[in-house]
């Protein structure tokens, strides 16, 4: 109960029903596989057309910021929506809100499209190792496109540059169990531009690398330590362990904002997030005759944990493409190309 | 064509309908999550029943060795059976093949039970490592229990045994896609005997392994080189891949029909079969209501790969549990606990 909130005007406390809440965690959960600044900024918007009281804002940022813990950039944007909108008055805050959510989605656009060129060059130099010959076999996992985004994508974005520049691509989709972000968002997003690509069961990508049918892996993250430890999606880990053990180069994806300058040992200090048992236990797709059903694929009483991220260690990772360039995964690299980001850590 | 054939009368020399071969597939597929010796047997018993004749044994053994060119104890017993009933007459088989199968059912039971005994020291190692308290995390990828064997099961049999020597356990089941034998095999077998589990998704157990939720993990095989490469269901070369990289014993229980002295290199020389692509993009499961329904989880229009097996390299193996005790994954510990069956190689 701080001060701030008896400055409001009762009239504009109105009550955070469960229905509004609702409301901004789907509204993260359509667009938020990856997690997107300006999904959080929006997110923040939509409240302020509710409560724009100083509680109203507080309960918006905490609330969504709640709906996913793993995911740094999330609570970046969230903080910086706060910073913004709580010097304005109650009144101005929500047209300020879009106002700022649209320049985030902005930004969000200009360092994706930064990755991409950073990303090409490496796809480039994978077309190089094969002596300009044949295509270049990229495995990804999860969704880091542009429905996770805005636009380009992070782990996409190389792929759709070196795709448009006539390189022969070709992707090794993971299914990524249990929401199937891989097998229904990028395998949906990479057909409908034309990218040649194959949907595979996460248990398939080391076979493949053991089998040099992959040139290179790239991945999205909701969070990487200041070490270069990366928090991305469940099973990133274990595609990096395949990686490493075979020679093939992995590399992660990330808007700076993804950066958490303030922790340094990922596996120890993120919080993993656990989701419910029903994205594991239930299937949802359509019948052969186009109806949309939910099916249960445990047996009834079996218990199912979902944790949601693993932390893949700095040692597995080859490379961090940020908007700023391809780097190091290591302290010194991230703090010297970003230095107002790192500041006080 | 072979001059035998010629010694059969006609009127044995059934046609081999499609529908003959799809029965056999059917009784493989339902037996065979980890290929079992005696439903190999068995199903040429079937087929002695249809053209009990020279060629219809042939051709009961080549199609069912067709149906999993990965595992090799499938083969074993398919020459097994061949030679021991290619001495008979025709009359005479259907009978001796029934009694044959019967026999390897057996052997397959007290296989299984030594594998248990064998693995139930390392569950009590595991125990003691913990100081005798606490339950013994185990994680399990696939199916190799008494569905997929007869009775005891060869991962599972240890167990069992330590369940219901009142050691407690916990098993991590992988879901295990695509087929999902983990989550519907595993899970559903653990649950009836009492076994408290969780089913995981397949990229689960890296994430379990580094915050030190598995004490040991135990998986079956389909075949193992004479050098101790693993090969098992898709994904298990990743579980591997993590359990060395947090020093969690890595185990494999396998009975010895399953060894192949004839080769070495498991990742150049066992083939890995490739299975429908309609095994990742449909999953069937219960409806709320009751009903069993198919749906499609990937976009139409994006290929589907799904590559069946992966080798697990010998280094990252702790021990192979045989019905003659625990081995080291190295040709010389094969070959002097097996000498009659690595003869000649």
């Amino acid at each position: 109960m701080s001060d701030v909130k008896s400055t409001e005007s009762d009239e504009n406390v109105q009550p955070q029903t469960e229905a509004s809440l609702r409301k901004r965690k789907i509204l993260l959960g359509l667009l938020g596989v990856g997690i997107v600044v300006s999904a959080a900024a929006y997110g923040v918007a939509l409240a302020m057309a509710e409560d724009p009281s100083e509680k109203g804002l507080d309960r918006a940022v905490e609330s969504l910021a709640a709906t996913r813990p793993t995911a740094v950039n999330l609570r970046w944007a969230l903080d910086g929506m706060r910073r913004h909108l709580s010097e304005l008055s109650a009144e101005q805050r929500f047209a300020a809100a879009i106002a700022r959510a649209g320049e985030i989605a902005e930004e969000d656009v200009a360092i994706n499209r930064a990755i991409g060129e950073h990303g090409l060059r490496l796809i480039e130099d994978a077309h190089r190792r094969k002596g300009r010959r044949g295509t270049v076999q990229i495995l990804t996992h999860c969704n880091a496109g542009w429905l996770a985004t805005v636009d380009w994508g992070t782990a996409t974005a190389p792929i759709y540059l070196a795709h448009d520049r006539g390189l022969k691509v070709h992707v090794w989709v993971d299914e990524t169990r249990p929401r199937n972000q891989g097998a229904s968002l990028t395998a949906w997003e990479l057909g409908h531009h034309g990218v040649p690509h194959t949907v595979i069961p996460d248990n398939t990508g080391g076979h493949l690398m053991q089998h040099r049918m992959v040139d290179l892996a790239i991945v999205g993250t909701d969070r990487v330590t200041a070490n270069g430890d990366v928090c991305n999606k469940i099973g990133t880990y274990l595609k990096a362990l395949a990686a490493h053990d075979n020679g093939v180069p992995f590399y992660v994806a990330l808007p700076s904002p993804t950066i958490d300058f303030s922790i340094d040992d990922g596996i120890r200090q993120i919080p993993i997030e656990q989701r419910s048992a029903d994205e594991v236990a239930n299937m949802t797709g359509r019948t052969a005759d186009g109806r949309v059903e939910t099916v249960r694929v445990v047996p009834d009483g079996s218990p199912v944990a979902n944790y949601a991220f693993d932390v893949t260690p700095a040692r597995l990772v080859t490379g961090l493409i940020t908007e700023r360039g391809l780097l190091r995964p290591e302290r010194a690299a991230l703090a010297s190309a970003f230095p107002e980001r790192s500041a006080g850590h």
